[in-house]
């Protein structure tokens, strides 16, 4: 059955091993019907109200202890049912638990035809597994699913893990060198430019990652976010920062060397480079996510990678530009 | 009562409204409890066996359900119960539950009293957090807890969580001008050399980001990491990347620029480069360990900043001793 559903969605870690309960049953008829047979589920947070294939109630087990005995169990259901589409991301089911503040969450096709439960085990996984994923990618690590354990496995399996990115690192590092070297003209009457290329590369590279931290995030918990809205606010951010570290960085270097015309070069820069992490932070991984692609797949690396070749080439348009 | 315990220590999330029993309770007992009581109780998936304040035994819901009502609860317990100590991490808390299944992990004090529980709804909520700052603090956002809505939070709270490494990395950037312009002369009569600066410096900090992002979760996983074991492996496997990385990179120059004094400078330092981010991807995220400081702390920006300085060094010291 599971291979019916593509790799990382609800289907893949949906169980149907849970109690389920039709349309007239007593809070009685669910209690034996636990007692007798507990043992054959795989979680008993909750009972599932299922008429005619269609989920229809979910009641949670404490609410259940708590009544009456000849009550009617459907009566005890929420109005509102929360439930997850079985095609569904895994991490969005676990952020739907979260938010809701729910131990499992009932799975569902199109037609509310009710398929199984995601249970909290599974969530806890689902976030694990995540939260490991994150770092591994920050760190540049091509490898998804669960966590290496340095010590059992092979150096070979590491490696291949490892240097992927690095490799790709190297070329775009080629690539950046050649840009700058088209750009020797003007870099050798001017030899202070070149002890400035580290600032202005790590500056539109941190503020492109904050950006990117955030929209991930965003995208994860709101697929359906508003981007142009979203877009507008983070611009904004994105500018006062822009200005607030050119001016920090003109002032700074103006003081130090007394050369204005180098750190008004360095200030613009700095601003125009700043404001271009506008598209490795935040539409890069808003592109991929209406590729349907995952928008984390767009940070880490990749991104660093292309910001820096951009950031290269706007320092030394600025310089070229202001020195002729 | 919740004062009593420090910061993001198990003793500020654990609850003591769960069911609780003596050491002669029978199955049925249990049942008439949780039937009776479970309005008062945070979570039910677990019954704790407390004799004399002390841990005895932990039973799951779902074992008692299938047992006889005669049967003395205390026999359905494990023989080794898993708990953790009040004054732990929460994330030890996260991790220690993950590991081993459970929904919920018992509370005890250093004389084996039972004090409370975590509930899954708690690690839930861990784990959660734990993403989202990981995510954040390699984006360099000054932040802990929980996570900013762009949408809710005002634009002054946002740069306030964003400007301090911006700042930091802005002073970073401006000595690591003041390095370069030390070796102006050699640079001068070499401006080949500027063009690889930023290839030398971001392969030498995706290195060190790929340690990091392992060490961090492997202390936080075993904080009793043998460390010199561990050094000793993370370490062979960056001297394996250093020589790949650095044979690359001397190949791919020599052929593009048939430069070869340019590409041995290129590869040695690229090696050394690689080699010293054990400094700041692993010796530093230990010590933070040691000093009880969370080694997370140690990575993003600040990390970064020391690498590009030191990776800077690295090469214009090589490129001096080899050309003159």
């Amino acid at each position: 059955m599971e291979e019916k559903y593509s790799h990382k969605t609800v289907g893949r870690i949906m169980t149907d091993k849970v109690p389920m309960i039709g349309d007239n049953a007593t809070v009685g008829d669910v209690e034996s019907l636990l007692l007798r047979e507990a043992a054959n589920f795989e979680t008993i947070n909750y009972v599932y109200l299922v008429a005619e294939g269609k989920l229809k109630g979910v009641i949670s087990l404490k609410e259940l202890f708590r009544s009456p005995k000849e009550k009617l169990a459907r009566e005890l259901s929420p109005e509102k049912i929360i439930s997850i589409h079985v095609h569904k991301d895994q991490e969005r089911a676990a952020f739907l638990a979260l938010k809701n503040n729910l131990k499992a969450l009932p799975v569902i096709d199109k037609e509310n035809n009710f398929l199984g439960v995601v249970t909290s085990d599974s969530i806890l996984k689902i976030l694990d597994s995540e939260s490991a994923e994150n770092i591994l990618r920050f760190g540049g690590v091509a490898h998804s699913g669960s966590y290496d354990n340095i010590f059992s496995i092979p150096v070979l399996t590491s490696l291949k893990h490892r240097l992927p990115w690095l490799v790709i690192g190297l070329v775009g590092g080629i690539f950046t060198a050649s840009l700058v070297h088209s750009f020797e003209e003007i870099l050798s009457k001017n030899i202070i430019l070149a002890a400035f290329i580290p600032l202005i590369v790590y500056m539109a590279d941190a503020v492109g990652t904050q950006m990117e931290a955030f929209i991930i995030r965003d995208l994860a918990v709101e697929p359906k976010l508003k981007f142009f809205k979203y877009f507008l606010r983070q611009f904004m951010i994105m500018v006062i920062i822009a200005v607030i570290t050119s001016l920090g960085l003109y002032t700074a270097n103006l003081i130090i060397t007394q050369n204005n015309i180098v750190s008004l070069i360095l200030a613009i820069a700095l601003f125009v480079a700043v404001i271009s992490s506008v598209l490795t932070g935040l539409i890069i991984p808003y592109l991929f996510g209406k590729l349907n692609l995952d928008p984390a797949n767009a940070s880490g690396p990749i991104g660093t990678i292309i910001q820096d070749f951009l950031s290269v080439f706007i320092y030394f348009t600025v310089a070229t530009y202001l020195l002729s």
